[in-house]
């Protein structure tokens, strides 16, 4: 059985923490299983559940390009299946499943489970993972889901209508959304499941829908085909169209830790950073990854979260509609995470049609960057801590903390962190950001170095 | 008759705006009164008011040595008497008179009115201050105070209590500071007036009672020997041994903008920058100095305030509590307000005993620093936008955008705005912050300039 994690997602449901280059499931604020004084990310989480229960060796992410830095930085040497651009969730499972097929080798009868990368949930979900394999075989389905036996008539979920009950399976009869709270109930007593967002079905399936656009499931094709899949569901374009569904439930705790709302619940502490609150202060959680201080007072059922991309003050039950007021903000993300290291915005200036853009960066011992140059910019570096060696023109020169550089546009650079490196970086030209940007080569050592005599 | 406005105030009850180095009466957050699209300070709206009633041609302005830089830039070239540290009350009212004797030749018995920067009030207020002289003559009392005429009975307020009601003035029985509900609605029962902090008295009074420390009331001698003066409010050291006080009162707007419960009360708008707030929003104000947006969701009465040194959410009320949460902070102000321009600290960083400090600094067109070197760091320039001449060790140099310039220790700089000048200015060293500094000359005309072949 493979297992493919989807990691999408916009990035605005958790602003101002998240962002286009910092998804939700990349930050550290769940607390970790085993320690609990530890933080990690809800990717990290899931993965470690995923290597206990044994399904790890068989699991792979799907994720954005500019997503796999951090996930390697997270944990370490994974499958990644790369999306060469955002599509939907159609496109992204084929994709993935080329990926168990090219890459991994997967076979036409081999099972795969799509499982969302965000669920707040214990092993018990695992293992009812595993057990969709067996009804896809029992029940003779094209596709079981998971459903999660609901606490509560909630409003926010999704929910599987059963049929026929069997032994081992549920037949699926329909699905509601998010329903009001008389037909929540409702649904309760005819015995509806959280949708838990998971599909487990035979490569085969797959194969025969990529073959419906023209594709095969192999990754390299899809990868330079990608835009033959259309921007669609896997829920609209797979499974509404599906003949013979069935599904598993479990009983236990899952939560989709997607709005502050729910995410706050599982902090383990009210805050985190550098906040005083008062002792009015109620039933709030207070978030500051800024250095300075964030000082709430008498705030009750509030979530309070700065951040480099903005600040947000929030009723929590008003905070699930974040993505319609964020929709109106169209700012550059202010900080970035890579393999490598971080990247923090710290100014930016327009004026006269003059542009400037002064970022913090810092590298990780031993990272380097590649040898490079920019067209419509000069580059000015400061060294803040630690030390680097830069390659300017073939000429190596060493940085230490005060050092500072002036690199004109068309001059070739790049830069290592001996020990980690901190430094200021300046844009300041016709193009500042990341896209005047031309590389010679990645690799440190290939960078040709002249001898000085 | 001569008028003292006391500017002190430790800037912690506006935290996060206020500071050390930027006081809430400098801030522009009230309505202007003419001009109700502008923002005023407060010491801006009270010096109009005292032009419009005539005093302030003899007015005069006592602040700490810090705050003349402010002062000018806001209300252009009037009398300050600087306070050479801070002590309390009666050494600031002490130094006034000093001032004004010896800078403006006031005789012993003219009279001086000391008032308070922060009140936001209306003309009548003024006319009674101009009537307080007459009552101090007709009564022979030593000091005259002035009472607003309470609207409701406020806890938050001090009262004065009458005694013998005259014709022009009242006799003052005594004082209550914060009375519970019930005490203040017997209070206004008593035509208790609430204290407007005002206190008119002769010059000859402080004569005496600096006297009584061994110093003479002259400007000079005063502010070399400040430390002979006690600690202690003009209330207790003056008002409190007082036999005969006499008190006017006035009807009409008068309120104490001292806490951000008060003063959002005026700012006429819900909203001063970068701000977006939901519908579900009630009773809520959104200060943002910031560059990243402020969202609030569903917040209900009160206040949030996101500036340089900080993020205050604080409900209305439990705002007024704010010295008492912010004391636990100690923290050096991030935003700087001078006559020559503006500063702001961007980034600080503190490893292995090595300091850096990056400010990112504003210089109006025509201004210039002095010409002066440090011992114990260097500076890393980076120009940002306009353009500047520096003096460096004797050479002239012009800084245009994307210019960067290194300063090592004990080098001679010096920098003059050509246009309005922006620049990162990165201290490396031992010794980062203002203190490392040894000035030359002050004046851009008499700095040497070698001549270049």
């Amino acid at each position: 059985m493979y297992i493919v994690l989807l990691s999408g997602g916009s990035g605005k449901r958790l602003w101002p923490l998240s962002n286009d280059l910092r998804s939700k499931q990349y930050i550290k604020l769940v607390n970790d299983e085993e320690d609990t004084k530890e933080k990690c990310s809800m990717i990290q989480r899931v993965w470690k559940q995923l290597e206990k229960s044994g399904l790890a060796s068989h699991s792979i992410i799907t994720a954005s390009k500019g997503q796999v830095e951090i996930i390697k930085s997270q944990l370490g040497n994974v499958d990644i299946a790369v999306e060469p651009n955002r599509r939907d969730t159609f496109p992204a499972v084929a994709i993935s499943c080329a990926y168990i097929k090219s890459v991994m080798g997967a076979k036409k009868d081999d099972v795969v489970a799509v499982l969302p990368v965000d669920p707040y949930t214990e092993d018990a979900y695992f293992e009812t993972v595993k057990h969709l394999e067996k009804i896809l075989t029992v029940s003779d389905a094209e596709i079981a889901l998971m459903g999660a036996e609901p606490t509560y008539p909630s409003e926010k979920y999704g929910y599987i209508i059963p049929g026929k009950q069997g032994k081992e399976y549920i037949e699926v009869k329909g699905f509601v959304e998010k329903p009001d709270k008389e037909r929540a109930k409702k649904l309760l007593d005819e015995h509806a499941i959280w949708n838990c967002g998971v599909f487990c079905f035979r490569l085969g399936l797959m194969e025969e829908k990529a073959e419906a656009y023209g594709l095969k499931l192999d990754y390299h094709e899809m990868f330079n085909h990608y835009d033959k899949l259309p921007k669609i569901s896997f829920d609209y374009e797979v499974l509404e169209k599906s003949e013979h569904l069935v599904a598993a439930s479990f009983k236990g705790l899952w939560k989709d830790l997607g709005t502050w709302n729910t995410l706050t619940e599982e902090m383990g502490s009210d805050s985190i950073g550098n906040t005083i609150m008062d002792k009015q202060c109620e039933n709030t959680q207070v978030i500051n990854e800024l250095d300075i201080p964030v000082v709430t007072m008498g705030t009750k059922n509030m979530v309070v979260v700065a951040a480099y991309d903005g600040i947000l003050v929030a009723d929590k039950n008003q905070s699930s509609y974040i993505k319609d007021v964020t929709a109106e903000l169209h700012m550059a993300p202010m900080y970035e995470e890579r393999r490598w290291g971080t990247l923090k915005s710290i100014d930016r200036n327009s004026k006269d049609g003059e542009f400037t853009l002064t970022r913090k960066i810092k590298i990780f011992k031993g990272k380097s960057s590649s040898y490079h140059y920019h067209e419509h910019r000069i580059e000015i570096f400061t060294a803040l801590s630690g030390e680097a060696e830069m390659i300017l023109e073939g000429v190596k020169i060493t940085l230490t903390q005060g050092s500072a550089i002036c690199i004109q546009a068309n001059q070739k650079h790049a830069i290592q962190a001996i020990t980690e490196f901190e430094y200021l970086e300046t844009q300041v030209g016709a193009a500042v950001g990341n896209d005047d940007i031309t590389r010679i080569t990645f690799n440190w050592d290939e960078i040709p170095v002249a001898v000085l005599n």
